[in-house]
């Protein structure tokens, strides 16, 4: 087990990428023509969490004792030392860090700060429970004052620490439901999701404690919006064509991305990707892809690469004839976020998303999944999904 | 099976109470002292609301064909048509009713849109599905224009045929979880409670598809938020006192309130309530008990009658010495919305109620179900409900 501080690696001279572990065969070690260093963040056993917070206390005490004083050295989070890396199809970190001495006047509040999280995290790891940001804040509002205080250094401390946020026992709420043909424990419980009738299984807040994954699905329907996701639970989709079937409702969270990641990682399976035909859609496509920009420290861990779009995509409108009235326009907000988009490198590397993504905002029209419905109430069932896998038609 | 039309019970000539079937014993049929009638809806099979289109269908036709065009009677879901009934704790539909005649120029589309509905819902009683308000605006797009439109005519066939929208298969997405003592089918699936790790089994938007539920529970512990509900489910609370643990992770939604109602009525076990002592709190116990306004007319069967406020009540913070810092000053809105709740009907009843919320007008100070995490992350579970529980501490 590695129990180095992750810190130490930042001192390093020359930059270089720190992706020997676990680069999936993308990158060598040395890539010459990014002269940037990644931080790369993994998960963590609890008993390595505890481990680094020790040795962090005992070089911070050394550093005491010897006249020194203390002081923590951050990893910048800020969006200059962020970077796209696209053989990794990721946001990661750079290697720019900062100095958070306790004896100066204007850091030695967040250095307090910093202290403090440090030990309740480490009480967690001794406890092997899990809390929330929000009950994190609540142990020490006197010092804390207001929770994006405390939120803030979170993150910085898992920087500090070279893990996940989740690596700490500090996880968000759940939102995700997940129903198909995947087994999996769940704090112990052996979880059938192919017998979860129509509401399905929650997605678990604690990723650590969910394992033995095992399934017989050919793919991962990865579905944006509740109705859609209804729809094919109740007409047991999964049944006619094995697969498994997961939704966050909507704006992804932390837990369903990093659930996507693990059944993506263990079962070995495509992912394909069913989303609104609208620059939303493609948006939300990329946060389980390659991570958002204010978790960045964090998306080894959180994204899926390799996320396939099945549809709806702008030439579906057309080929499925979706009538005029059931197409939206799209407002100038939206044409304006599809022109970004394009010019977003995780859309690039992909001509077939280029291509989508241009016919979207020269007809300047969108269409929601449930577009769909104007054939029937399971025409998405029944017609679309069949025709669309029969066919093999994703990008 | 009473297949009569419900809109046909409004043309009788004196007020009365539509309470006979299931009252509950709270009142006798005719109670002098409110002189108003009250419609009440039901939740029906799904035969019985495809016969009852049928029988309007054919009564139309009739109509038509005797030289007399045809209308709907629709009644009305006004806020001066709204009642809050004391006896029953809920807030119900008066008797005022309008005419919707398709040969008139003000009425032609929304009498069209009505029959549009009619259809679609009977096709979905013959095909025994469930969709969204969002699937059934868009099986017809140019007629609906927008979903307001469709949504409110949805609303007004409910109150035409006289049951509950979640009978005529028109579902709410849904985002509660359930954990604990309790077993039940979902879609034919038997679900254990006590077997749903942390995450919890997502609740089903579909209530008809609900059924066979068992428990050995001795109470219901109806929690706020999703934070507290985690920290719960994590130390497996249920089994050290047996309970079922649900939440709606902050507002509630329909699926939760019919699904917590079923639980209530099939299990017959009280319920007792977990919330943020502030007025937000205490409204959120209002919707579970006694209904939101916009869907007065289906208050019968969304709202659970008897929940006790366990806490966080007013009078906690300082019997359980919530240091200063973790109570939070109330707003001028806070303050407001306290007043405006001491005002209420269901407030007024329980002379408990009133006295913590004049406290907790007087004190100016609200707290958040975390504030107990200041004394350690397992506060809650370990001895603030204990103690909770063995003092039989609810009002």
């Amino acid at each position: 087990m590695d129990d180095r501080i992750g810190v130490k690696d930042q001192v390093n001279g020359s930059p270089k990428w720190y992706v020997g572990e676990v680069n999936e065969g993308l990158v060598s070690r040395h890539t010459p023509q990014h002269e940037q260093a990644e931080r790369r963040f993994t998960d963590l056993p609890l008993s390595s969490v505890q481990n680094r917070i020790q040795t962090l206390a005992i070089s911070l005490a050394k550093s005491i004792l010897s006249g020194n004083g203390f002081s923590f050295n951050v990893p910048s989070r800020a969006a200059t030392n962020q970077l796209y890396v696209p053989e990794l199809d990721r946001i990661v970190l750079k290697d720019k860090s900062s100095v958070r001495p306790y004896a100066n006047v204007s850091t030695v509040r967040k250095t307090t700060i910093t202290t403090r999280i440090l030990s309740l995290i480490h009480q967690l790891s001794l406890k092997s429970i899990h809390v929330t940001k929000r009950d994190l804040f609540y142990t020490d509002v006197k010092l804390f004052q207001d929770q994006t205080q405390s939120d803030a250094v979170l993150d910085d401390v898992s920087c500090i620490l070279g893990c996940t946020r989740s690596s700490l026992n500090v996880v968000a709420a759940e939102k995700g439901v997940v129903v198909g043909r995947l087994v999996f424990s769940d704090n112990g419980d052996m979880i059938d999701c192919t017998k979860m009738g129509i509401g399905g299984k929650a997605i678990p807040p604690n990723i650590d404690r969910v394992g033995d994954m095992s399934s017989d699905a050919l793919f991962i329907l990865l579905v944006e919006k509740d109705a859609a996701y209804m729809r094919l639970a109740e007409d047991r989709f999964y049944n006619r064509f094995p697969c498994i079937i997961v939704t966050a409702k909507g704006q992804p969270d932390v837990a369903t991305r990093l659930f996507l990641r693990k059944m993506k990682m263990e079962l070995k399976l495509p992912v394909l990707a069913l989303v609104d035909s609208d620059p939303y859609g493609l948006k939300i496509l990329s946060v389980y892809g390659c991570g958002s920009k204010n978790m960045s420290y964090d998306s080894a861990n959180l994204t899926t690469p390799d996320i396939k779009w099945l549809g709806i995509r702008p030439s579906d409108l057309d080929k499925y004839k979706i009538p005029e009235q059931c197409r939206l326009p799209m407002t100038e907000q939206d044409i304006k976020t599809g022109k970004d988009l394009l010019e977003e490198d995780f859309v690039k590397k992909n001509p077939g998303w280029v291509e989508e993504l241009n016919l979207m905002v020269k007809s300047k029209q969108k269409a929601e999944i449930q577009a769909l419905s104007t054939f029937g109430f399971q025409y998405l069932s029944e017609v679309y999904l069949p025709l669309k896998l029969q066919q093999q038609d994703w990008l």
